[in-house]
Order: structure tokens, then C-alpha cells, then sequence
């Protein structure tokens, strides 16, 4: 597949749908170019959304990060996270008792302000399990994997209670070449030690694409077709952007590296309309 | 989990979403009371969607299975299949080419109807792959498994193109205790020969519950708080339903048994809002 | 299948191979009856050995915490561990270098006392990873899991050397109900974080088989028919023994509980020739 | 890594295991070069097993093949194949009933020569299963698969007894480009249909391994370390060796390829000591 600027592409389109990190920012900061491409973006009265795998901050509180690195523009109603997703299925299905978690208190008071009580794995009793209701992956911070992984296993072991998990994202990197073990990947180790499976939010799953789609259709009129995704990562971005019906665009300034990308498209079957080095103009 | 009557609970909703195999009919015929049930609801003005992993047949086709089986005044529009969905993908992504498939020459002229042409695995030759541009995983009849699915192998390893699975069930039932390998267990089985994943469509994947949704939204004003999803299968209707944000009820009349649901529910995680015996008054 | 005596059975063979924890040993201690069924079986000239995933002490030190508990007359070279597996492996095939380990200091002292140096992850700098030369998994114990095992998926990420995992249990149980994520699983998240697979030691693997087969025929002659396996595992100790070709009996004293026993053998297929309460006569 | 040539590094031991397929032979015939090397080594007095994974052929139809390929002096004592591990297991652990198969006839008489009955899928009635006592996956030929796939799993759901799967090679290539569904894959498809695992026979388990070192061992005094296993998959030869404690070389002959090796070996981690194009001098 042949490389191309990103603009020629995207200004085909009446929308463009972000991924967040490794497309407009990195463990550096700002993406080169980003804010350059957004003013484009908007002067041609092209749509923006940033879909992303996150369940940490609110959607203000994604905005004012990127208004920090120096990305301004960017409104909290344009940002979609699967945190979001993971908000509206408590909200719509857990109506009685405490939702258990593993995370920052930060992310659980932005993610559990349903009018129930929310309880951190470190505070439960597990002779003590009636009031809670359901689980919820929220985070990699904010507690001891030592202790609290085994305990989230005996806690699931012992009630059998839906287990939501806010972030299926199972790495982020950290560096230009390391990255940390994810939400999605510890949710990934207590699934495997109870051979169950728990119910993912984030992309690839379509639930944010139609989220996006779906309030982007209130303001203005555009088909799956008007729409491009942009990514850099093949079985997140692409994969969800592929299934649920727009074009993508795989850049290649975050997790896929130009020199792996053919590889990787051939060995993975997941194949992006377009590649291109970065949003850089 | 207490069982309950089925129209007990659905008669509390504006909309429900039936499973086909397992809720409506199953290798005998008509589940029993199934024309009570509609009608019932149908009286009540409650809006009835059919969802069912299949892509062998149209929705006029399975609109005219249900009639002859007895069950009148289920409309094609009225039904949701996961060919359809995969058909879509083929129109909205695949723009040249021909679309190679596995399958029935019915499901091949429903799902591949999209002006582009189609040709079967038998058909094709492994050394003038140029014009193939998708592979479409349709039904588990219509060619000879000892020389198809290897070839399929084999077209896969020497050409890298998108490949769908238009129907991701892994296995169907064709008696009381006797199940047959479905499309979807056919694609699995090729994925791991290949170590890929394709595109899967149909339950649990979001797809038709937003297909339904947003088509019942057009007639009627309907929330996800309205909806009851009915199911006999845990992994696919109730954990789709649940997923998506509706209330979920599992029927004893077709892949769960009575004796094994409290097991599987502890065992999977995947827990309904409500378990009834079938959907007879 | 009928449950019989343990005695009844074991009294027919010229040997018996038994797994330690669940069979000889709990959470609370000495299983009951654990010593008089050691003393039926010497009083008849029945050879005994002992074949445990662990690879945290060395076979002198488990015959020492067995006569801690009151189990007397075990003598070390009756105890096959998959510690030692993994350090005969590391003897043979790794000739230069350091060993890098996840595990406390004492696991590390025996496993590599090879000659070859070892260090700690927690001492690894990672821009320096020239003179890693092999990575093992030794123990859950010993290191800071919200750092240390991040740190593992990024040395293996930037080097590619052979990894031992020297026990491959994934859990551990820590009481009547509650388990331990054992160095099994972490390994797993490991291995599913970079999407390879290491070499692991232990049940149900041939090896540690072998090793006691091959030492017990050294003194006596005792075929595989002669030999029978005892344990509360399935998925190690009686597929391991099957696999192998011994006969296999299942003690309920451990990991398979008497009320799941036959949902388990029905559900995995791996199907013990006997089942017992315990080894107690 | 470095290419050496073959016999550089194989004289260095007093023991070579070849596999078969890719190694000593391929689609086209024999590997060219392969007398002149089996011939040079024998002038040494380096012993040489063959260990292929293979259930479809005894020993001495495995020598007779050899031979009427051009390669002459291998004997049939020389040849393991996974088929004899299989064909062991089933005599120590199945002593009643009939051996359910799915393979052809002559793998069938070679394989359950044991004194019990054996009879094909085709041939069993689902409502008369109570004579099976066990069911071994055999060959890729010699059944419909359109037909007797489903069938094993209808037999497998009604009745729970030892499953073994004879020769667990997921596919064996045809041509240069092309490949063919073997026993494992076939396996795996059932497997994944039932949610269980077979016993499965074949490198890189270490039965095999041990097999050959015990009767090496019965005319020459062989360690470990003497012996070099030549192998051109790393998934089986190079991982089997490797975890056996032998010196293992990868073969450009077969199924890895040079320009994909380096890639291979380090997304798997699989590594040999060593690498060359072929076993010719």
C-alpha cells in the first residue's frame, strides 16, 4: 500500500474520527502538526470527534489535557471515550447495591456517579459480599496489584455479578519503546484465572462508533460513508473503523511502526484503506 | 434466580427482540404458544424485532420460513439477520474486485447482490487470485469440505484481502441432543490455521441490536430501558442484549437447559435480568 | 464413578506418585491420615515419591517443611519439583550470561546456582540488556508487581532470549476458599502481553514424569502399569499421570470439591481412573 | 544468527534426531543431499532417530517410504512416530469397549492393533454408544468431513471417555506454497466446538524425546547434551528439543523460510542454537 499525506485523504470527508493517543498526542506531548491539521479541519467545516480507549478522566477533563499540551479547539462533546460506554451500561443496568472497583478514586467518582455507592477493592470485606452488585475494571493505578488482583479473583470466585471492564486496551506505552500493562490487560489476567469472560467496553467494539455517529447525526447529516477514522493501532482503531463501515487510515506515529506495518497488515488481515506517516499537513 | 412467566415481564416493555432458533422454533417446529405470545403483544402495541444469526436466507425468505412453519404476521422488515449486516460491510468497503465465498449459491446471490461479482471456493483457481478483493465465510453447505476448506487455507496464505464471517455462530442444533459445525466454527477453524482474526458479524457484536434499534426508532420513539431482548443463548443474545444496555430474558427452550442454566450462568458470568421456561403465555 | 478406600487402590501398585498440596498438605496443614497411609505403604515395600509444581525451595527444604508439619520419613530425594526441571534445563542450554528472574532471592539461589550470575528485575537497567541471557519466572513472591512485571514485558520486548517459567500453576489456594495468582499466571499475562509463549516446567508436562520414573527405576524395576498417581488437579496431576500412562485417582482434598467432581471430569474430559475422599485409609 | 553448514555442527555430536517432513524429505522427494549426509554420519558412528509426527503409517511403512524415495539405511527401529505414543497410551489405559477413529483403515489396524475393537465415526450409531471407550483422532483421510466432523462432536457430547488425538501437526504443506488441514487441526475444530482438550500426542510434548533417548540409551551411552535434534519448525522440533535439553539447528528446508526466520523466531521466542539452509553437506 502506497503512503500518503494525510490531508489529501481527509479533506475528502465531511467527518474524521480520532483515536487519541499516538495520533494526535505521545509520551512527548502534541503530535507534530496536530493543531495545524485541526484548524484545516474546522476552516473546510469538517467534522471532529476523538474516540478513546480511556476510562481514567471525564470528557472535560480529556479537553483540558488537551488544552495543556497546547491543542486548543477541542470540545468536551467532540471527545468519546469507552469510559462513557461503561457510565451508560451501569447506569441502565445496575439499579440496586455497591459497584465494587479497581482504580483511581478519580476514575471511580467520574464513572460511578449514578447515585450508587462505589467501593474500592482494598475497602471489601470478602466475608462480607452481599451488597455488592457488580465489578468494574476502571484503571491500572490507584492500587496494589500485589494484593488486590488475588482479591479481585476471590471476590468473583465467591459472587457471580456482572464484571464490567471500562478499558479493554490491554498496554499503553509509556516510551518511545516500552509501555505498561493496561486496564484491559489485568482484566484480561482475571478473566483468565476464572475462565470467564467479562463484558468489554472500547474500540474495537462498535459501541462508541455509534455513540459518535449517532450525536454527530443531531448537529449534521453525514453517512458512514462521509466518515474517516484514523488510528494507529490495527486491531483497535482500524479493525473497529473497518467493521463498523468507514474508511480508515492507519498513521504510523504511535504503536504501528513504519517499519513493522506491512507485516503486521499481512499477518493480522486487518487492512486500513490508507496509510499515511502522521495528521501532519 | 427465580423463573418467571414470560409475558409477566414482557408486557412491561414498548419493544421486544426475539432470537430466532431456540425462542420461536426449533428442529421440531414452532415453539408452542408462539402465536399466542405475538399476538398478545401485537395487541398491545408492542413493536417486535427478530434477530438471528443466519445469512443463507433474505428477510422475505425468513419471513416465508416462519409462515410456513404457522407463525403468520412477522414482516421481512420486521426481521434482522446477520448477513444483512455483513452485506452492508461488502457494499460500503468493497468497491472492485470479485468477492470469493464458502457457502450456498442462495446465500452468495442474497448477501453478494451488491454489483459486484461473486465466485465459490471450488470455483476458484489458487494461481490467478488477482481480481479476488474479500472472502466471505456465507454457510456451512454448499461445498465439499475435505477439499474446501483447505483450499480456503490456502487462497487466505497467498493473498492478504478482508475476510468476513456472515454468520458467527460456532455450532447449530439439528435434534433434541445433536449439534452441527455452523459458518462461524468453519471461519474459527480457519483463522486458527491462519493464526488471524476476521470480521465476525452477528450477536453478541452490537451491529444488529443498533440495525434494530435505529429502524424501530423510526416508527416509534423507543429508549434501551424499553426494549427486552429474548434469548436461549447466554453468549450470544444475552450477553449481545446486556452489552448494548438492554434487559435480558433466557428462555429453557433451546441451547439452555433447565438442569445446566444456573451452572452456566455462574460458570460464564453472563447473567440475564430474567429466566422463563419459553415464551408460551 | 463410585468413590472407593485410597488404600484399596494404592495397595495394588509398586508405586505411588503424589502431588503435595491438596493430597498431602492443605492451608491448615498435614492432610488427616497422611502419615499412617506413609507408614501402610513402607510397611509394604511401596516405593512413594513426590512430584510438585513449585519451584520456590529446593527438594531439601520441602522434605524439611514436611517435617515441620509432622509428616515424617520423606526424604529429599523422594521429591521431584518443577524447579528442578527448569534448573537442569538452564544447565544444559544456557552456557554464558545473567539470568535475569521474577521471584524472591532464595528461589533465585537455588534454581540458578549454575555457575552462571543472576539478577533481579528490579536491578535491570533496561538500556543495558546485553548480558541478559535467559529470563525465568521463579515465584510470585519477591518483587513489586505495579512495576516489576511491566518491566518484564519490556525487556523481553527489547530482547529475545529464551524464558523459563519454572512452575507453571496459576494459582495457589490460600484457604478453604480463597486462591493466589501463582507464577503461572503472571507468566500467562506475560506471555499474552507480547503474544508469545515461554517454556514452562511442571504438570502436566512429561518431565517431572519422566525424572521420577527414570530415579524409582534406578533402585527397583517398576514399569509404568506398576505406578499409580495421586492428585486433586485434573488438569495437572490426572492429565499429566494419564498422558504419561500411569494410572490415575483423584483425592478430593484439594483443588476438586466432592459436589463438583463429576461436572468437572464431564466438562474437561479428563477422567481419573479412581476417585477417593482422601488419602486417609 | 548466523548460517553455519549442517555437518559442521552435527559431527560434533554422538546422536542426531531429524524430523522427518521438511528435513529429510519434502513434497518433491527426498531433500537433496540427504544420503550423503545420513551416509557420513553413519561412517562416524553418530547415531540417528527419526521422530516424525505421524499416525497414518507403522514404523516399517515409514522405512519402506524412505527407501522407496532413494534413501536407504534407515531402519524401522530408528523411526518414533507420534502415532506409537498414541498407540502405547491406548495400551495401557483403555482395556475394555471399542476405540471410536476418525483416519483411514490402515492407520486404524497400525494404531488399535491392541486386542480391542476399533470402529470408524461412519459406523457408529449415536443411539448405541455404549460399547466406546475411547476416541482417537487418527488421520485427515479416510472420512467425509461434511459428515463425520459433526458427528464426532454428537458423539463426544453424549458421552464422556478419553479422547486422543494421534498426531497433534495442525497442517502438513503440499507444494511449496500450499498446505492441508492435518489431524490436530481437525482436533482443534472439535475441541473448540466441545470447550475441552484432547490428549495429544506428537512434538513438542516430550514423549517422543523420551522414547528415543530410553531406547538410544539401550545400545549406546548418550546424554543429553550429546544430542542434536534438526528440525524445520519451530513451533514443534526446535520448542520440543529445546524444552528435552537438546541442542537444537533449524533447516531452511521446510516450513520456515529464510527471509522469515530472523522474524519468526523472534515474535515466537522460540530459539534454536542453530541455523542452516539444509542437511546437505
Amino acid at each position: 500500500m502506497q503512503e500518503t499525506r494525510f490531508i489529501h485523504i481527509a479533506q475528502q470527508y465531511k467527518a474524521v474520527f480520532f483515536d487519541s493517543y499516538g495520533v494526535l498526542k505521545n509520551y512527548k506531548g502534541l503530535i507534530e502538526g496536530a493543531q495545524a491539521t485541526l484548524n484545516h479541519l474546522r476552516d473546510r467545516e469538517i467534522s471532529i470527534r476523538v474516540l478513546t480507549n480511556d476510562a481514567s478522566r471525564s470528557q472535560e477533563q480529556q479537553a483540558d489535557s488537551f488544552a495543556r499540551l497546547g491543542l486548543s479547539g477541542i470540545h468536551p462533546d467532540e471527545i468519546v471515550t469507552s469510559g462513557m460506554m461503561a457510565k451508560h451500561f451501569l447506569e441502565q443496568k445496575i439499579r440496586e447495591g455497591k459497584i465494587a472497583y479497581l482504580g483511581t478514586e478519580n476514575s471511580a467518582q467520574y464513572i460511578l456517579q449514578s447515585g450508587l455507592e462505589h467501593i474500592a477493592v482494598r475497602d471489601i470485606d470478602l466475608e462480607d459480599l452481599d451488597a455488592i452488585s457488580a465489578f468494574v475494571f476502571l484503571d491500572d493505578e490507584g492500587f496494589d496489584w500485589n494484593i488486590d488482583i488475588s482479591k479481585t479473583v476471590n471476590i468473583l470466585r465467591r459472587k457471580v455479578i456482572p464484571v464490567i471492564v471500562a478499558n479493554s486496551d490491554r498496554v499503553y506505552p509509556v516510551s518511545r519503546n516500552d509501555v505498561s500493562i493496561a486496564t484491559g490487560g489485568i482484566a484480561e489476567l482475571v478473566e483468565n484465572m476464572l475462565n470467564k469472560k467479562f463484558i468489554h467496553f472500547g474500540k474495537p467494539d462498535s459501541q462508541m462508533f455509534i455513540y459518535a455517529f449517532d450525536q454527530l447525526n443531531r448537529s449534521v447529516t453525514v453517512a458512514k460513508e462521509d466518515i474517516l477514522m484514523v488510528g494507529d493501532t490495527l486491531h483497535t482503531d482500524i479493525l473497529g473503523g473497518n467493521r463498523f463501515g468507514l474508511d480508515t487510515i492507519l498513521v504510523l506515529s504511535g504503536n504501528t511502526r513504519k517499519e513493522s506495518a506491512a507485516n503486521l497488515i499481512e499477518s493480522t488481515g486487518i487492512i486500513p484503506d490508507y496509510i499515511c506517516p502522521s495528521i501532519a499537513l
